[in-house]
C-alpha cells in the first residue's frame, strides 16, 4: 500500500499537495491491491505457535529437544517475515498451513508434525484473531486518544470564538467554536470507552479449545493463556469456538460509532467550508482538485470519511447477520468474518488521524464566524430568559411576547425595543424594559457571560468542563500506558519460557 | 397487550396449551395494538419534570410556593397515571406536551407557565430516554441473570448426558448435554456484561443542555442528576443534544447480540427436536399446533426468537444509519430513534423468559442422545491424540493412520483394531496397540474421562468451568442489586427534596 | 391516527400552521397507536374468503347452499367492517380467524366450518399480503406520479433561473434551477419503474398452495387466481410459502431507494433554505417552531423524510435477514415480515404527497441564487472549454492555462483577462483572446446558451429533455390506469361469480 | 486467484478432493489477494476511450487525425492489456489517470491531452461501471440458466421419490423431492427476472454528463450510447452523477436476494447431509475435512454460501446507506461504492455454479427418505381431507376428529381404524369408514396420486408445473440470446466506425 501517486492530472492550482497519508486514505482500493487477510495475521499465527510449543515442551507433551527444534525454526521464520524474505505461499491453505508447511520442509514431519498436537485450527485462527483485534484496539484507542487532544487544544484557543449555533440547521442560539469543538471531543471519549470496554470483555485466551470439544492431551491452558498476555482462559471450549465472530462484530461496532462522529465532524467542516457559510477553509494538504474544472478544491478527505462510515455499517451488518440461528460448534460461514473486520480496520484506523490532520490545519475565519452571531434574532431565546428572570415572568408567557416582538421586528437582525413594549402591551403586562436592556441582552459578548448552565458555551462553564474532559483523556491515557506495558511484560515471560526450553532441550 | 387469546383453530392434540406470556411473544402485532411511544415514557417524564421543579425551586430560579404547587400537580397526576385514569390526549403533541398542558389547566398558565423554564423538549426527551433505557437495560440483565442460572443447573444436572458434539452439522467429538449447556451461558455471560458497560458509559445526566446551547438561568446540573439517580451531569450540551440515538443504538447492538446467541439455542434446539435428530421434545407449553394438520407440535416460540433476532438487526441497522453524517445540533430525524428502540425492548426484553421456560420444560431423549456417541467414528480423534501419546508419534502422522483405519472400517461404527493395525503397518510403523486399547479409546464413557483440557466436556474440567461461571453469574447479580439499592436511594433523595420544597412553599 | 393536535407549544410567529397530513407524517408515533397488522388486511382476508368461497362451490368442494350462505355471511362482514362496526377481537389469534370465528358465531359450525377448506394460514396470509402490497405498490406510484408532475412544472418555470451546479458542496459550474428539479424527476421516474417491476414480477396466486404441498380436495386454482386479479397461480406451492417475505422485500427496497432519492431533495432544500445559502423559505406550512427559541422554523418535515430513509434502511436489513439460510418450508420466523412491511409503507406511503407540498408551496429567492451564478469562478470550466475550442488546445493544455489564471486572480469572482494573458505566455502559447471573450465566456447568461449537451442544463437541451421525461411519465399514468381498470375488471368478477353462487344456492 | 492448493492437512480419507473452482470459492482472501477494484474496469475504460474518440473526431470537436492516433493507442494499449504486458501503475490514481497517462507518453501530451475533451472522471466511472455491472448481470443470468436447468432435470428424474414435507422443521405432508427441487427452481427464476429489469432500468449512458453540468463542445451523447451498445442517453446529466451507487445497489440487492435463495438451498441440504437426516451424501469433490479429527467431511461449500449471503447482505446496507441524505451533485463517498459491488460480483459470481456442481454430484438415499414418508402421522391432512370429502364432513370437524385419532395412536406411525372409529362415536358422528379406507389415504404412493393441486407434488400436477417452469427457463435463455447479439452488434458498430476515424484520419 506504500504507493506515491504522482502524474495527477489536477494541482497546479494549489500551493501543497497531500500528503501520503491523505492520499492513501482517500484513493481507496482503485489502483491498491488488498493483501490476503491472513497477512495481517502472520506475526501473531508465530507467536501463537511459540507459546504452544512452549506449552507443549514444559507439559512433557512433546520432548523438549523437539521444542527446541520447534522454536529455532519459528524465530528464524519471524526473523524472515520481518525482513519480507518470508510471505504467504498461495498453494497453502492458509497462514496455519504455511507455516506448519514451512516448519515440516525445514525441520522435517518427525518433528513439525507435533506442532499441531492438542489443537485445531478452529481454536487457532479464533486465537490469532483475539490477538490481531486487541493490537488493533489499542492502536484505535492512540489515534483517538490524538485527535481529542488536537480538538481540546483547539477548543481552548477558540473557546472566546463566537459564532451561531445551529438545531435543524437553523441558527438557534450564539455558541462559540471552542464549545462545539469540546462536543466532538465529547463524543470521541466515549468511543475510547468502547474500545477498552472490548478490551475487558474479550482478553480471554480460546487457545486449548481445539475443534470445540477439548483434548485429551494434558495441555496447561493457563500457561499459554500467560504467555500470550491474555487474562486467562475462555471458561467454555464450545463457546469459544461457536461465537467466532462476536469479538470482531464488538470491534466493528465500536468502529461504526466512531466513524458516525467523525462522519458528523466531516459533514459540519464541510458545510463551513462551503463558499455559502465561509467560516473556514481547508488546508490544501487536505484538499483535491478535479480532472476538468480549473478553480475546484474539494473536500475529498472529509468525504470519504463519510463514506467509510456507510460502509463499516455495511460490514457490521455484515457480521451479525453471519452470527443468526447459527447451530453450535464450528461453521465455515463465520470464515468471512475474517475479511470484514479486516477491512474495517484497514479502512478505518487512518480515519482519526486525517480528521486530526484536517482540524490541525485548517484555516478559520473568525470574524466572518462573529458576525453572524449578532443577525437572525439569534439571542431571542435569551432575552426571552433575561427578560422573565426580571421581571418574574413564566417563562412561557415570556416566550409568547419575545415571538410577537420577533414577528414585528421582521426585517431586521435583532428585536427592537420599540416592539417587545408593544408585546409586552399586546399581552396586557407592564414590564419597564428599557433600550439598553434590550441591546444587552441581544449582545452575544454579554450573552456568553450570562450563560453559566455547566457545559455550556458560557465563559466560566466552558472552562469547566475542559478541564473534566481533559482528564477523562488522561485516564484514558493511563490507561493505554498500562496496557503497552502488561504487552511488554507477556513478551518477555515468553521470551523467557522460550529461552528455558530451548536451554532444556540442548 | 394483555390478550387472552381462546377460539383458537388448534389444541384438542395437546395435553396442555401455551401460557399467555407465550403466546403474547409469539402472536406479535397481528391482532395487538402498540401503544404510543411515549406511553412508556410517562412514568419517566413526571419523576423528571418533580426533579427539575425542585431544582428550579431550591435555586431560586422560582418562587418556592410555585414549586410546591407544581409537585401537587405532578404527583396528582402521577397517581391518576398510576391508576390509569389519565392517558395520553393524542390531540398534543407529546408526552411533554402532554403533562404540561395538563398542569396548565389545572394550576394555570401563572405556576404551569414556569414549568419548561430553563430546558427545552432537546434535553429533556434525552434525559425520558436514558431513564427509559437504563431500567430496560437493569430488566434484561434480570432476565438475563434468570435464563443462565436455569441453564447452569441444567448443565449440572446433565454434565454426564453423553451427546454427539458437532462441527458442520456432522458428528466431530462425543460430548455432554451439560457442556453444551454451560457454553450456552458462557455466552450469555458476555450479554450481561455489555449491558452493565452500558450502565457505566451513560448514565450522565444530559438535563440542562436545553436546546444544545445551554441557558442563562443559574440552574444547577448536579442536584438533578442526583435527584434522577445518574452519576453526574454530561460535559458538553451540543455533544448530548447531537448525539441523541448514540444511548439507544448501544442499547440494541447489546440486544443483538444477546438475541444472535437466544437465536443459536433456538436452531440449536428446533433441530434437536426434529423426529430426525429426536434428541428431546418441546414442552406443549411451548409448541404450536397447525391450522390444518392434525398431527402437527411445533417450535413456534422457537422460530420467533429467530424472527426477532432478523427485526433486532434491522432496528440496529435503522438507528446507527440514522447517525452517519449529520450536522451539529437537534435534528428531527432522530427521533424515529424513540420507535426503534422502544419496538426492540418491548419485543426482546421477554425473549430470555421464554427460553428459560423452553429449557426448563423440554423433556429429554437422553438415551438416544447417547446413542449417537458410538457411531459414526465419533471418537476417532481421541483415538488418533492416545496412540500419539502411547506410541510418541508425531501428531500430523498419527492422523493419517487413523485417517486410512477409518477408510478401511467403511460401513462399521469405529475403527477396527484390524483397519488400525494395517493402516500402521501401511505407514511403516510398528505399534503394538491392543484390541482393547482400540475399544477404550472410542469408549464415550471412557473419553469423557480423558478430556482434562479446562473448558471441555471432560468430568473434572466441565466441575471446574461450572464454578467459573457460577462465580461470574454472582458478581452480576451483586451487581444488579446495587444499581436497584442506588435506584431506591435517588428515589429517597428526590422525595425527600420534594417534602423540603413543598414545606418551605407552604 | 386522525388526530388533530391543539395545544401547540408554538406557533405565534407563524402567518399559517402546517395541515393535518404533514402533522401526522412529522408527528410519529409519539401519541399516535399503531393499529394491530391484520386491521390493514381485513378487507383483503374477506376478498380471498369471498373468492375461495366461490371456486369451493363452483368445483363442488361444498354444495352451493353451504357457498350461498358464506357468502352472505361475508358480504354482511364486510358491510359491518367498511362501518367501523366490526373490528378485529384481540383475544382471537390473527385476521383468519377472527373472521373464520365470527362466522361460525353467526352461521353455525357446519357450513362456516367449511370455510377454511381446501388450505391453510400459511397460504392465505401470503395472499392477503399479495393483495395489501399491490394495493400499496399502485398507491406509491400514484404518490410518485404526482410529485414528479408537480418537479417538471417547476422545472419548466424555472429553466431560466441561474444557480451555482455543486460537486463535492462547492461550485462547480453554473446550472439553473429547472435543470436540478428536472434531476429529481429523472431519479423518481426509476423507482415508479421498480413499482411496477414488482408488480409484473410478484402477481400471482399462491392461493392453493396450502400449508406448502397443495391438497387433495379438486381445487381450482385459476379460478380463485382470476377473481382476485392475478395474473394466474404460482408454479410451486413450496417455493410459494417458503419465500414468504421476499414480495414484502421487494416493495421494501424499492421503497429505500425513493426514500433515498426523496432524502437527496431534503437535504438539498435543508441546505439551499439556511440563513447561509439563502435559496429558499419553506412556507410555514411545512416549518415547525421550537419549544423554547421565540424567533425558529424549521424544516422537520424535511428531517423527518431523511429519518424514515433510515428506518427503511433497518426494516429492509430485517426482511432480508430474515430470509438467510432458512430451511424449506413454513418457518414462523418470517411473520414479522408482517410489522416490518406495513410500518414502512404507513410511514412511507405519505412521503411523496409531503415533498410536493414542500415543492409547491416554498418561496425562491431567484435573484439571491442568480447572485452566486457570478461568483467564485464558477464558469472557469466553460472559459477553458471556449479557449481550447478557439484556439484548438488540448483540453489538458488549456486546463493547466485556466488553472494558473484562476490562481492569479485570487481575490476576485472571475478570471481576469490579464491573469489569462499571463497564463497564456507562461505556457509559451500564442492566442489572441480578446478581454470581451474572456468576459463572455464567464457570462452565465451567456455559457447556458453554449451548453448543448443533452441532458445539461443548456438553454434548448433543457427543453428537449423536459420533453422525454414527461413522455416518460406519461407511459407510467398510463400503466397506472390500466391497472386500476383491470383491477375494477377483477372485482366486477368476483361480484358475477359471487351473485352466480348464490343465486345457485338459494 | 488462479492458486492451486497443495500441502493440504487433509484429505486421505477422500476418494477425489474438490476441483479447483470449489476451493477458489471456499477458501476466501485467506492467502489470496483481491486485486485492484480499477484492474475490472480496464477493458471497458479502453473501449468507452474508443467510442468517446470516435465521437470527438465525427463531431469535429478534435481533429480526425488526432483521433486516429488516439484510436491506434487504444488499440496498442488494449492488446497489451489482454496479453498481461500492461498492468495498472499504482502511482497514477486510478484507472482513467492510468490510461490517459499512458496514452500521454506513447502520443505526446498534444494529441493525448485531447482524449479527455468534453467529459469528466465522474461521468466516465459510472459509464464504466454500467459496462461492467451489465456484463455482470449477463453473466449470472448465464449461471442461474445452469443452475436451473440442473435443478428441473433432477425434478423431472425424481418427481415420484417419496420423502416428508416439512414445516417448522417437523414433518407435514408427504411430499416429493422432485416438488423440492421444483421448487428451488422456481425461485431462481424469480432472480433471473430481477437481473433482467435491472438490464432494462439501466442501459442508459451517462456519457456526456461530464462533471453533471454539460459542456459547451457540441458532443453527440446518442453516438456515444449507441457505440457501447446501451439504449440512449440518460436524461439529466445531475441526476447521472448525484445518484452513482444506485445501479450498483440494484444489482447487490438482486444479487443479495439470489444468495438467501442458494443459502436456502444450502440449509436445506447441510440438513439432509447430517448423520442424523441421512438422505443425502455430497461428493467428495464438494467437501472438506478437518485439520485435526481424521473422520469428518464437512460441507464446507455449501456454508459458505451461507456466509457470503450474510456478507452481501452487508453490502447492500453499505450501498443504501451511502445514499441517504446526499446533496446534490458529485461527492466522493460514492466511490466505496465500487469496492462494495466489486467484491459482491467477485465473491458471488462463482455461487450458482458451484450449487450446480452439488446438486449435479450429490448421492442420494432415496430409500432412506422414502422410509420417512410412512412415520409420524405424516398423512394426516389427507387422511382428514379424504374423511371431510366422503362424509361431507365440514373441514373443522373432520380436523377435530383426526386429532383425537392422532392422539389415540401415540407411539404408532399411523392413525389407526380403531381410534379413528372412537373418534368419530366422540364427535357423535356416525361414519362407516374401512380399515381399507384408513389405510389407502395414508399411503404416501396412493395419496400423491390424490393431490391434484396444481403446483403441488402430486403425480399430475408435478408434470404440469415442470413444462411450465422449464417454459419460463426458455425465456430467459432467449433473452439472454438476445443481448448477447445486441452486445456483439454494437461491439461491430464500434469497429466499424473506428475504421472510418482511422481511414478519414490518414
Amino acid at each position: 500500500m506504500k504507493t506515491q501517486q504522482t502524474n495527477k492530472l489536477w494541482g497546479s492550482a494549489f500551493g501543497v499537495t497531500p500528503d501520503n497519508a491523505v492520499i492513501e486514505f482517500t484513493a481507496g482500493r482503485d489502483v491498491a491491491v488488498v493483501p490476503p487477510a491472513d497477512a495481517a495475521l502472520v506475526p501473531y499465527d508465530i507467536r501463537l505457535n511459540k507459546a504452544h510449543t512452549v506449552m507443549l515442551a514444559k507439559t512433557g507433551i512433546i520432548p523438549l529437544s523437539d521444542g527446541a527444534k520447534l522454536l529455532s525454526g519459528l524465530i528464524m521464520l519471524d526473523q524472515l517475515a520481518a525482513k519480507g524474505k518470508w510471505t504467504l505461499d498461495p498453494t497453502r491453505e492458509d497462514v496455519h498451513s504455511n507455516i506448519e508447511s514451512w516448519l515440516t520442509d525445514t525441520l522435517g514431519i518427525e518433528v513439525a508434525g507435533k506442532l499441531h498436537t492438542a489443537r485445531s485450527r478452529n481454536d487457532q485462527v479464533v486465537t490469532d484473531m483475539k490477538l490481531y483485534l486487541r493490537d488493533g484496539v489499542l492502536m484505535q484507542v492512540n489515534n483517538c486518544i490524538t485527535l481529542i487532544q488536537s480538538l481540546l487544544e483547539l477548543a481552548e484557543e477558540t473557546k472566546g470564538v463566537l459564532m451561531p449555533g445551529f438545531t435543524h440547521h437553523q441558527h438557534a442560539m450564539v455558541t462559540t467554536l471552542g464549545h462545539t469543538l469540546a462536543g466532538f471531543a465529547a463524543m470521541l471519549l466515549r468511543d475510547i470507552a468502547r474500545f477498552t470496554a472490548w478490551h475487558t470483555l474479550h482478553n480471554h485466551c480460546p487457545l486449548g479449545s481445539v475443534v470445540s470439544y477439548g483434548t485429551s492431551y494434558p495441555i496447561d491452558r493457563k500457561m499459554t493463556a500467560s504467555l500470550l498476555g491474555f487474562d486467562g482462559p475462555d471458561h467454555n471450549s464450545l463457546d469459544a469456538i461457536t461465537n467466532r465472530g462476536e469479538a470482531e462484530s464488538d470491534v466493528v461496532y465500536a468502529t461504526a460509532i466512531m466513524m458516525n462522529h467523525l462522519s458528523l465532524i466531516a459533514e459540519t467542516l464541510i458545510l463551513f467550508a462551503t463558499p455559502e457559510f465561509g467560516m473556514l477553509t481547508l488546508a490544501d494538504g487536505y484538499s483535491t482538485g478535479s480532472s476538468v474544472m480549473p478553480q475546484k478544491k474539494n473536500p475529498d478527505p472529509l468525504e470519504v470519511v463519510k463514506g467509510k462510515a456507510a460502509f463499516v455499517h455495511g460490514q457490521l451488518m455484515g457480521l451479525i447477520g453471519m452470527g443468526k440461528g447459527n447451530f453450535i460448534g464450528y461453521n465455515r460461514d463465520s470464515q468471512w468474518a475474517k475479511y470484514m473486520v479486516t477491512d474495517v480496520l484497514r479502512e478505518c484506523l487512518p480515519a482519526p488521524v486525517v480528521i486530526t490532520g484536517v482540524i490541525r490545519t485548517m484555516i478559520l475565519h473568525k470574524s466572518h464566524m462573529e458576525s453572524w452571531s449578532t443577525k437572525g434574532f439569534v439571542s431571542a431565546t435569551v432575552l426571552m430568559e433575561q427578560l422573565a428572570v426580571a421581571f418574574q415572568l413564566p417563562m412561557r408567557v415570556a416566550k409568547v411576547v419575545v415571538e410577537k416582538a420577533v414577528k414585528a421586528s421582521a426585517g431586521q437582525d435583532k428585536v427592537t425595543h420599540q416592539s417587545l413594549i408593544a408585546a409586552l402591551g399586546e399581552m396586557g403586562l407592564s414590564c419597564s424594559v428599557t433600550p439598553m436592556q434590550v441591546e444587552l441582552w441581544q449582545d452575544p459578548h454579554h450573552t456568553t457571560k450570562l450563560i453559566a448552565s455547566y457545559g455550556g458555551p458560557g465563559k466560566n462553564s466552558i472552562k469547566m468542563s475542559l478541564k473534566k474532559l481533559n482528564k477523562q483523556l488522561n485516564v484514558h491515557k493511563m490507561w493505554l500506558d498500562s496496557k503497552k506495558k502488561s504487552g511488554k511484560a507477556s513478551e518477555a515471560l515468553l521470551q523467557n519460557a522460550m529461552k528455558s526450553v530451548m536451554k532444556g532441550g540442548e
